[in-house]
């Protein structure tokens, strides 16, 4: 019997997140590693209603309502998905989750203030129940992922929003790559899918 | 020209909060006083939103996710319409704020909890743009108040918790009404809604 893991994947938009979770989903199937795949915004029903309304290009709120948003879906995805999971001895493969936050809402929409960082911060350390054990920050150049996101087709919110907007979200990865080392494992994903898998496995020691 | 003035109104279910606020507000316009009348969970687009998400029976989520749903709505609610009247030197007259938040999710779902109490005085510090200048507290028998709401028809998600849960709530109440007299004043709710009405003009000096 493996032990569960949890494991996040982070990024600006359009830097291969879904290949490279498709792809390494693929390797613990091979492996016989039970593992369930999910997402954030998103992950439980009632994540999945809030998701709606925060991708949602037609909806305007306040920032500080989309950084609560956030943490109100991800409560609830914890409880209801992540935890049981992970105490059944499952590995847990999500697409985003905190360090989005704190480098989309606190550095994004932040704009250099830290007081919005501090409450990143603060909403981690009091309604996050579980910190991931190992976070994969696909780095590749901003222009070029945005590129890849428009030809994916319609923009949510998020996608919409200008170069500066990711350029400061890419700053707020940089941090974390800096701070927490241990966790926040930076890859270079400026190459092929299989190059990239095959790094993201050696960080993972598989 | 009067001075803006942000007033809320508290209590448990069926305690005649809607009743009262119908009466202020006939004073107030007899008085040619420029005043809006506003409610949580909603009041702004967005807000309005999350308020059919909240009190919605069949949608269940976890506690933490209900506590930061109400700030999530609150910011946008202060931002989009509470500060916006103020500023225009209108008064504001809201059904319920954040002593609800303190006293259904704090005292309510935080069963004595003092954590959920912190989380709740926390996200108050750093998410309230703007706290009311007068809270009108209606105390009003629980029991009572829960038949009342009963006999207005079908329950919402929070009117559907049993008693124990609304003599928490109560205690929260009690506990504001101590601790912030300035701001939060009790007003015995057990007579009839013109008696009510004159007591609640003579706490606001109308």
């Amino acid at each position: 019997m493996t032990t569960s893991r949890f494991i996040t994947f982070e990024g600006t938009e359009g830097v291969g997140k879904t290949t490279l979770i498709d792809n390494l989903a693929q390797v613990l199937t091979e492996r016989k590693i039970d593992f369930i795949r999910t997402r954030e915004p998103g992950g439980s029903l009632f994540a999945e209603e809030l998701r709606k309304i925060l991708i949602n290009p037609k909806i305007t709120m306040a920032n500080d309502s989309e950084l609560l948003l956030m943490f109100a879906a991800r409560a609830d995805h914890i409880e209801q998905t992540i935890l049981p999971a992970l105490n059944s001895g499952k590995w847990v493969l999500c697409d985003r989750f905190t360090d989005s936050t704190f480098a989309y809402q606190g550095f994004g929409r932040g704009h250099g203030n830290f007081q919005m960082l501090a409450k990143v911060q603060f909403l981690i350390d009091n309604f996050v129940a579980k910190m991931p054990d190992t976070t994969i920050w696909l780095d590749f150049p901003v222009l070029d992922g945005m590129q890849r996101a428009k030809n994916r087709g319609a923009l949510d919110r998020f996608e919409q929003e200008n170069k500066a907007f990711f350029e400061r979200i890419y700053q707020g990865f940089v941090y974390l790559a800096q701070n927490q080392p241990e966790r926040f494992k930076r890859i270079d994903a400026a190459c092929d899918e299989i190059t990239v898998l095959n790094r993201v496995l050696a960080v993972l020691n598989l």
